[in-house]
């Protein structure tokens, strides 16, 4: 059947879960149709580094060639010696603000042509292949279905929001007010030819990072939708994921379990929300969300191009 | 000629700009046209009262209708007796956010609810007619030019996010996410029945109001665009309309000035940007803006239905 629903979705209850309720759709107003999906690890593939990690290091290559003093900062040395004991004492926040902070005082247009040309060259450190076809096909076919009912599909990642926004369009045909991410803040900088632009800082924006309880004000705030379907990988998406299910009509709520070494990668999702011990997959059992496991879910991992 | 361009413009200088502004868009790139309108006296009137002012006074009103010991706030007393003396001395900050307050623990679908009532019965003080008659007939033309051109078209208000979204697609054919406004906080609120809820504090996000030079940043966190076309008609959208004359290329920053007592109403703009004292129409002449006289330029002012 060439034209099975959502055909890289084996046969089994997370595949039958999810048919019931797009059965159910109808039931649910037009202008509620709202989708919101996380991205490293639930859209694309997050091992064995972040994508925009794999990318900072990479800014920072080429800032340590043109400026080799950059190589003694602690935290890049740290980071370019693999120093893992000097990581851990430096902790993994500054480290990373080190890292953003290499893009401090560049246009949004500079740093996305950097984004833009990082896609174009990178390929995955253990596949080979460009970060295009690290996306979940079957993710890609529910993002169809879901659209072919009517529903907005939006991106609401912890990553930056200009990264995600720069391939957006061209990787799920989200354009760059559809994906919501952590911001950066920015200056005015004005010219001495009087024409003013836009520099980044190194700053988050005060609301912080867009994660866990930071992702459903943010939703609100950046998208102004209510979201009915919700997925995730971790305890990141974990109240994104409460709201979707809070919802009241039919809703969905997503869980990408990575259980499967063999094809893609298998590691313990972070622990649940942030008042609880229990792990992720705890919480979804105990909320009712639906997980989908790569190993036992998934006939096809990974977008063919 | 009633397939005349803009048909709502007379002709002169200021049609005459918009249409050779309108010749050259094929010059910028189709993914960079981007167009950026401010809604309050730009879009429809903000007079005698900005819509969201009105909206406000009708929450206050039917407030102290329920709870008559709310009229003793001393905001709120002023407001209700009219007393300038004490609103100058409690201060418009003050005030504002006092009428704000009166949504804090609305969750958003309730806030729009309100919101859509309010336009739906409203009919302006002056003319009688509902608001979206408020809107001026020559700027929706040039929207749809600018669209039917390939622009991306957004609406970035000093006024609530929230408030114009609720009419954002009905009155321009703006999605939600394409409206960017001044954004009041939320919090999680989580019910007894384990279900999450978002809630209206009666605050600002840090970044503060998107207005003046706050509105270019917000544009970029919010919308990730880079604009270059701009419409505004105050010092509020100055830096606005500075960001967009920037641009690298073909560019139109048009304001808007309110000079026709007899069909909408003569103000004086306020003061310019906020480095100088001179007028806004002072610095539309120094920067070089397109301006539209009310008076001169627009054979019609607002739209019929």
């Amino acid at each position: 059947m060439s034209d099975r629903l959502l055909p890289s979705w084996r046969e089994g209850t997370t595949r039958l879960a999810i048919l019931a309720f797009l059965d159910r759709v109808e039931e649910i107003p037009p202008d509620e149709r709202v989708a919101v999906f996380d991205n490293d690890g639930t859209m694309w593939c997050e091992k064995p580094n972040y994508p925009q990690l794999e990318f900072l290091l990479g800014e920072l290559k080429a800032a340590v060639a043109a400026d080799p003093s950059l190589g003694d900062k602690p935290e890049f040395h740290a980071i370019l010696t693999g120093d893992r004991a000097a990581l851990g004492e430096l902790g993994i926040e500054r480290v990373a603000f080190a890292l953003v902070d290499l893009h401090t005082g560049l246009t949004p247009e500079e740093f996305n042509a950097r984004v833009a040309r990082f896609f174009a060259e990178a390929r995955h450190p253990d596949r080979g292949v460009p970060y295009r076809q690290q996306r979940y096909q079957p993710m890609l076919e529910l993002m169809e279905e879901l659209r072919s009912r009517g529903f907005d599909f939006y991106i609401v990642s912890a990553g930056g929001a200009e990264f995600v926004r720069v391939i957006g369009d061209d990787f799920y045909g989200v354009k760059p007010e559809g994906a919501v991410g952590s911001q950066i803040d920015y200056e005015i900088d004005r010219l001495d030819d009087g024409t003013l632009r836009l520099v980044r800082t190194g700053k988050l924006v005060a609301s912080g990072a867009n994660e866990g309880p930071g992702k459903p004000p943010n939703i609100q705030r950046i998208l102004g939708r209510r979201p009915v379907v919700a997925g995730g990988n971790s305890a990141g998406d974990a109240e994104m994921l409460e709201f979707a299910m809070s919802y009241d009509g039919p809703s969905l709520a997503l869980l990408v379990d990575h259980d499967d070494a063999d094809r893609e990668y298998a590691y313990a999702s972070k622990a649940g929300t942030f008042e609880t011990d229990e792990t992720i997959l705890e919480t979804a059992a105990r909320l009712g969300w639906t997980v989908a496991s790569i190993k036992n879910d998934w006939a096809t991992v990974f977008a063919e191009s």
